[in-house]
């Protein structure tokens, strides 16, 4: 089967026990939202407890409090009632394997694929590529919990966030399934 | 409880279980991206059958293709080896239910939740709030179909995306679990 044919099977097994789930309300039954990273390991609903109708759950690459994240995190409170947040990482990110550098390079040569040895990603495409990757901030991670503490401070800095949003920042750990939380004192003084 | 103790509890419940999932690998095992909205009733886990290790996720207020959304996607293909993507709206979607104008007025008004009434939201608040809303692009939606296909054609010609990507639209439909194709030809020369 294709990767279409396999999820349209799934979805038809999904919807054909769908029951109750179809009267769930627009607005998050639990009134909170997680903004965590788009990696294949992690699952939200699974890592967190999370049923439909639960909570609103973000995720780009790295988890990353980006304009984007920003924009929808404004929309769960003000007109869908969140009045919690967890920004949460993870170890292993493919976001602390390259630099802005490293990406711009590599999309310059080619728009193929690139492979991932010891020393980092190399490309192995033959073109063409693109100079468009310079005008884009890829916010690549350093250090996970300066990622997490940068993340939080930047969204309850933000002039659309009310001051009173609690926000609780922690990481996943991808080789144990566990939540670590990054205490706000961890970091202190550390930018990334 | 709170929030928090339950999101920990069920976390635990899950990591102790965790098992053969500590040794994933960071690439996505099936190779596909999903891009969704991060409404609460939404699981692409469950309605699109994804396991731990199987597939990007990206999630944001409306599953639009922004700026943020295509960083997340070259990272997903160039980097992690992703060769399919889909781009899932869905059906009674809150980013139907306002404009740019409107969620600008109700945070010029005050930062606090608003509420949804029949006409719409209408602001709750006593203030204070910001005029920051007006340099923000919202990204709402007025028909879901011409949505979709609007962003599978933003990325389609993005210049940092293979023209020989995959990508396939579809609207998940709230009241029944199942996702609905929305053929390219079907809003031809409609925009919104």
């Amino acid at each position: 089967m294709t990767v279409l044919e396999e999820i349209k099977a799934a979805n038809d097994v999904y919807a054909q026990s769908f029951g109750e789930k179809s009267t769930l309300a627009l607005p998050p039954a639990r009134g909170f939202a997680i903004l965590t990273c788009m990696d294949a390991r992690l699952d939200p609903a699974k890592y967190a407890g999370l049923s439909e109708g639960d909570a609103h759950v973000i995720r780009n690459a790295g988890g990353r409090a980006s304009d984007d994240a920003i924009r929808s995190l404004v929309i769960s409170y003000k007109l869908l009632g969140t009045r919690e947040w967890f920004v949460i990482h993870h170890t292993n990110c493919g976001m602390e394997f390259f630099t802005d550098d490293v990406i711009r390079g590599l999309l310059a040569n080619s728009l193929d694929t690139a492979a991932l040895g010891e020393a980092g990603f190399y490309d192995i495409g033959t073109g063409p590529g693109s100079a468009e990757a310079k005008y884009i901030d890829w916010l690549t991670i350093s250090d996970q919990a300066s990622s997490v503490l940068e993340d939080v401070e930047r969204i309850k800095a933000h002039p659309l966030i009310p001051r009173n949003i609690p926000i609780h920042g922690y990481i996943y750990d991808v080789a144990s399934g566990r939540l670590i939380e990054v205490p706000a004192a961890t970091a202190a003084g550390s930018k990334q």
